[in-house]
């Protein structure tokens, strides 16, 4: 057993550090979320990374996962060791060349980030549909549950890959794993050499397609031989579990990470016993280990190897005391009687049943689906699942982690449940998409997991809207390796990057109490209190928290690093967490910024140990008062006249709590109303366009450009500017064709990105000062109170009845003339 | 009830004939065994032929599988109703928009010649490898078991899927129902518009995207909602098997026919029961049939609906009586702990038995493979399997229909069991890929169908070398549907369209004792017993069949027919076998003959009929001796220096009994040695291409574009010529390079096509007959004696030692100069 280094990384960086040294060529086409994975080859390659045998990969890009599968399968042919890294549909693409590759007994690994097929609607995220689609072609599966596991499978499986000559698929859950950073043992080069030998490399090398020893492969068969052919690969099929269980035990002889076919954990007269595969498993045992600590007769059992499925070691690893059974599925195949896992489950007991090799009575099976398209799966649906098996009728097929008032298949479950014992220290983070907070936070796991023994996790909730949506962080910190596969409910530390999300959603809700909570505010600690909403404030009270505030901004500004508040903010972190003792946080942070800046030069490293020290003379505690105070209602999610839909569906999805809605809430083909996105104001510009009617030439560019349609131009009637508001703008509209009207540019300050495009390809500017034009960029603050009324009354103005006008001349710039 | 139609088709065409008329749009891209359902609606289309409402089909073929299906998903959005057919590989890349229009409850129905998947090696024929990769997909999948079913479900398929709103692929095996040639009852326009309502299209199309009712599909969601979303199908899935059935019920007050969602057949007091679906069913429960008169308790479980599949009409649908069943899967799925319909019935059972809704104790269950690629699935396979169900340990995993001595789980079985009443006339015909056999007797079977009450069925055995491999057609007759889904073994009447497949391989096997024996035999009635090899002969006499020869090619040059035998050897076949009254049966061939050929002109009609009439008097019947005679050695298959592989294997193919050789022969992965095609002697041209050195330029052209490498080109020492056969042919090298060199073109008269390209290509005539060239066609039989040794002996030429040779020119002609 050697010593080994560690490293804090996400699980696709793990697969892929192992995959690139092991082999050869990897043809890729990327795919969220197993993008990493690919990109990170390309990047190794690119910058001449080795492999073990002292050569960087070959990657080839291809047009389709389709073409990326055959150049793989080109690649094994041709005696190279091989690899991809796909997801989803992008699996569904290799399918065919898959078959072959099986059929062929080519000794292979692949690596898949498993996620949602596109079904009544896309998915970016993760379950375990796009791998079940792939269990009948005949290669091996073998299921990670943690980043550390993506990183020691990914070589367990090609070696199990290259002593059995069966194909093998190695995956984890897409996001939960493959986006999970966290603090990993990792497999040096000399341990990949001793546990992956030479001598398999040239056995597969000796089965490559060569000219100098001519054997022909991919022949075509008639009826009279094609079965007897297919059957002769039985006995590779039938040694695959052990030669995949001694590839397991040499690798836990040399790193002491042992792994099973089935792995048990919990207690040793289980009568309940949960099986799953995937990131749940580790939610499972987290959760199993609490309620045996409490005196329950609890198990889980993780499969690992689902294909070849091994009756024999499934059976063996059962507690002798089982009674009964739930098998957790992450897919939902509508028409099947049961989900993949759960006839496999029922497959193998009835077998050993009647073989007469079933050590105990035959157990009650019940079945169900959880985890969907990465919906959360918490202890404390672990604990439903375990109490419905308790029940005297316990429901046969059953969802967990929503609501089904349709079907009522869904499990109630106890939200509060919490099992997270208090020496983990829990933060989140909320931020905006591409604001810095996720870099940062992944910057400050990394200073934890590198520089202390503590060992780490950090998990970023993305909105599939990416850039500009909200961002939540959730971090976790402390002394044993960390299994919580969930997101943070009670968390120590809570810090909102963002001031104005305290309108939109209550970010306290994650606080335990006694939490610290730490706002970026652009209101001074004096003020703040009375600025936040009135529910913001009660739970403030009620909880107890301790209340810290600091205009990050302004900090920003005085130290000259812009707009930037990261280290600003992660600093405050680090004072405030307790995580590491102050002293030596700033110091950590401050090699950590000496370290990433130091070729930018002195000075950068000096203004950001700058803003590291204005940072902590400018963060402030606020009293909490005894009472709420603030008396303003809180700002409606979506205005009172938006449609039934926007206000049922929409409104409750865009408040962050779409995980309430009950599965009546959808149509069951996946039909969508249409425009509702115009009730979804992101409001995300930090600036916005201001027009300057006194230099327009109404040439209407900016409308035409904007992406997102927040400019707009109308010519109009001036009887109705009648009840403009006073800061409304109005001129007289050039054109000779509607002689007499009133014309406007208008921005909408909730829709505008901030993007810049519109003043870009403005030709109007003040001659005296070139750089004001007709539109230019001013920060929204200044601008939103007037510019929001301005807008609703702008969107009221008549619509020009065309008919009764002349013709519009389409000529110069007036084809621009928008039909608005 | 209305009276139908009865007419005699393949399975493809009476599926597509129903798609056609109840389906406004075909997206295609025909594949193979499903290409005939594509080009038909293809033809059909371009004919003008109308759907139901009175409108052709609009056809679109794509670049592939893939747009096929994106097309058909469009097409469907749009309201229209869509369909495509398709098999295999081609099914494969359907899957990834399978999923969407599953997920949009898309009222859909596809049409699947259910055909293997290339793994080891590509097969085009038979099994449910591919139907099975998509049964994840949430699509109801519908099973036919013969030509009947793929018509009538082509139509309740799709009532279901529109009455359910869950998509449908209905399948049928490739090959053995595709390809299946029977008489059926014909569901008329009206039929079809009685049972498929235009309320269900009117709804189709309510539900259809249009810029008139905007609505969104295809939306992409987080995991707030996605899970939920997923889940409010399901009421649609749980109610479509009650579509199906109330469809399949409409669908019997229609026409008569009734089917269930799970028929059984068989004793009602059944204790052993086989589950299959697919074509095997008919062997099957033709099987049962035979058995149970035979007093034993046994039955047979149709699986028509497989998805979704329900278990509580599963279980309802078996014999209460019931102990143990033998589930029976046309797949592999290496690494499953069972094929997938094995798994489903574990799980029905088990659920029942949980539920305490087994009306009978939990039956023992094996799981057996069968007929993986077409292999043959016989009534002595169904009767193993049921006597395996009785064993006191019965195998728990087996195959059928092969010899494993590798993992030994193949059962074995009386390849003499024969269940077949004598009241169906058994026929089977030998004859050459393209030589007009097959076409012939697909016509002898619509006459016969379409002009006698007799049931019929045609199945036709072909090579996938396709033109010039040979062809076996098995033709079946009877006054009851015909069942017998599976070859003939003994046939009352053996038809040899070709003399020299005597040689190569005993068609008497296929004859049963008494069987008339009909030979095309270039030599005189008088002679051709000597002519017979020593193996026929002794089966003859063994058997005692009765004789006929008939010279068909003179008879053909005769009346002027050319080299078409055709019309001939089916006069003969109606005039021998009995099937109609000589005279009559004479009387409908020239009826039919008028049919086919009046647009042609009297002339030909005539001609053909002068045939018909001068086939009689050509026809005679052979006394046997009462012992064989002939002495000579049988030719062996291949030469005694073929390599042992090529002894051992590649000659038991080549001889027709591939189905014999067992699992061991072959290497797990598919692995073929390179060129054993060299020993398979393909022998089909019926003229070759004879060399005159006389006007010979020494081009080389011939050779160079001969596509079988059948003409080979060689320079050489004349000393080489010593022991030369007499009629091997040389010449001086014209070039300067060789000076004194020999030269000779030869061809290897087993490996020529008879395509004719070398002879068009030739520049070398005779100045005084410009028709004689260098290379003239001339017919085998005359060359064939002196061309075998010639090429041997050429063959045998050493090779030229070019490095002591000056360098070739390259110029002119000279760069065609083979390096052979």
């Amino acid at each position: 057993m050697t010593l080994q280094k560690q490293m804090t990384v996400d699980g696709n960086e793990a697969a892929a550090s192992v995959a690139y040294r092991i082999n050869e060529v990897a043809a890729i086409y990327p795919i969220t979320p197993s993008s990493t994975m690919g990109e990170l080859a390309d990047e190794w390659s690119a910058r001449g990374d080795l492999n073990i045998w002292g050569r960087p990969l070959t990657v080839v890009e291809m047009q389709s996962e389709a073409g990326a599968a055959g150049t793989v399968h080109g690649a094994l042919q041709a005696g190279a060791l091989a690899t991809t890294f796909t997801s989803s549909q992008g699996l569904l693409l290799m399918i065919p060349n898959m078959y072959k590759i099986a059929g062929e007994l080519t000794a292979y690994c692949m690596h898949v980030a498993a996620r949602t097929l596109a079904t009544h609607a896309l998915s970016i995220f993760g379950d375990h549909s796009d791998v079940m689609a792939c269990r009948q072609i005949g290669f091996g599966l073998l299921s990670s549950t943690s980043v550390q596991e993506a990183h020691d499978f990914a070589l367990i499986a090609q070696v199990a890959s290259f002593r059995s000559r069966i194909p093998f698929l190695h995956f984890f859950d897409g996001f939960r794993t493959s986006h999970e950073v966290a603090k990993i043992e990792v497999l040096s080069d000399d341990d990949l050499r001793a546990l992956f030998p030479e001598e398999l490399v040239r056995q597969h090398r000796d089965r490559a397609l060569t000219p100098d020893r001519p054997v022909l492969r991919g022949s075509a068969q008639n009826p009279d031989t094609f079965f007897q052919a297919r059957e002769a690969s039985n006995p590779f099929y039938d040694a695959c579990p052990a030669h995949v269980a001694e590839a397991m035990e040499s690798f836990a002889k040399r790193t002491g990470r042992k792994y099973g076919l089935f792995d048990y954990y919990g207690h040793s007269e289980a009568k309940r016993v949960i099986v799953l595969m995937g990131s749940g498993v580790e939610t499972a045992r987290e959760t199993v280990d609490y309620l045996v600590s409490k005196g329950e007769k609890v198990g889980v059992m993780a499969v690992r190897l689902y294909r070849p499925f091994s009756v024999e070691h499934f059976i063996g690893a059962l507690p002798k005391s089982v009674k009964s059974i739930a098998v957790l599925d992450r897919t939902k195949e509508p028409g099947a009687i049961g989900d993949p896992l759960y006839l496999d489950v029922i497959a193998a007991l009835r077998e050993a049943e009647d073989l007469e090799q079933l050590p105990f009575p035959m157990p009650r099976v019940i079945a169900g689906r959880y985890g969907l398209s990465s919906k959360e799966f918490s202890p404390a649906m672990v604990k439903a699942v375990l109490d419905e098996l308790e029940a005297r009728q316990p429901r046969r097929r059953f969802t967990v982690g929503i609501v089904d008032d349709v079907t009522h298949r869904s499990l109630e479950y106890d939200p509060e449940f919490d099992i997270e014992p208090d020496d983990v220290v829990r933060a989140v983070f909320f931020g905006l998409g591409a604001d810095g907070t996720v870099g940062a936070n992944k910057n400050s796991i990394k200073i934890i997991g590198e520089e202390t023994d503590f060992y780490v996790q950090g998990y970023f909730v993305y909105d599939s809207k990416k850039s500009g949506a909200m961002t939540i962080s959730h971090l976790r910190f402390g002394p044993r390796p960390i299994r919580s596969t969930y997101l943070i409910k009670n968390a120590g530390f809570v810090a909102c990057h963002q001031f104005h999300f305290l309108e939109r959603m209550n970010v306290l809700d994650y606080a335990r109490p006694g939490a610290v909570v730490l706002l970026n505010s652009p209101h001074a600690a004096a003020e703040v209190w009375e600025k936040l909403p009135r529910d913001a404030q009660e739970q403030m009270i009620e909880k107890k928290v301790k209340l810290y505030v600091i205009d990050g901004s302004s900090v920003a500004i005085q130290t000259g690093m812009g707009g930037r508040v990261n280290t600003i903010m992660q600093t405050c972190f680090f004072a405030l967490s307790g995580v590491l003792p102050r002293d030596e946080a700033i110091a950590k942070i401050k090699q950590s910024i000496e370290k990433s800046y130091a070729r930018k030069g002195d000075e950068v490293v000096r203004r950001n140990w700058a803003a590291v020290d204005l940072t902590l003379e400018n963060l402030h505690e606020v009293e909490l008062p005894s009472t709420a105070t603030t008396t303003r209602a809180p700002m409606p999610v979506v205005p009172a006249q938006a449609p039934e839909f926007v206000q049922r569906i929409t409104a409750v999805m865009m408040s962050g709590k779409g995980d309430l809605l009950p599965v009546s809430a959808f149509a069951p083909d996946g039909t969508w109303p249409t425009g509702t996105t115009q009730w979804e104001r992101r409001n995300i510009a930090i600036e916005i366009p201001i027009w300057d009617p006194e230099f327009c030439i109404q040439c209407n560019k900016c409308a035409f450009v904007c992406p997102h349609a927040a400019i707009r131009a109308k010519v109009y009637g001036k009887d109705a500017l009648t009840g403009a508001p006073d800061a409304f703008q109005a001129v007289d509209y050039k054109g000779n064709d509607y002689k007499g009207m009133a014309y406007t540019i208008q921005v909408a300050p909730e829709d505008c990105t901030g993007c810049n495009l519109c003043v870009n390809v403005c030709p109007g500017k003040d001659k005296t000062n070139p750089k004001h034009k007709a539109i230019n960029m001013q920060p929204l603050s200044e601008h939103a109170a007037i510019e929001r009324p301005n807008f609703a009354f702008f969107l009221d103005l008549p619509e020009l009845d065309r008919t009764a006008l002349p013709r519009l001349d389409v000529k110069g710039t007036q084809f621009l003339q928008p039909l608005f």
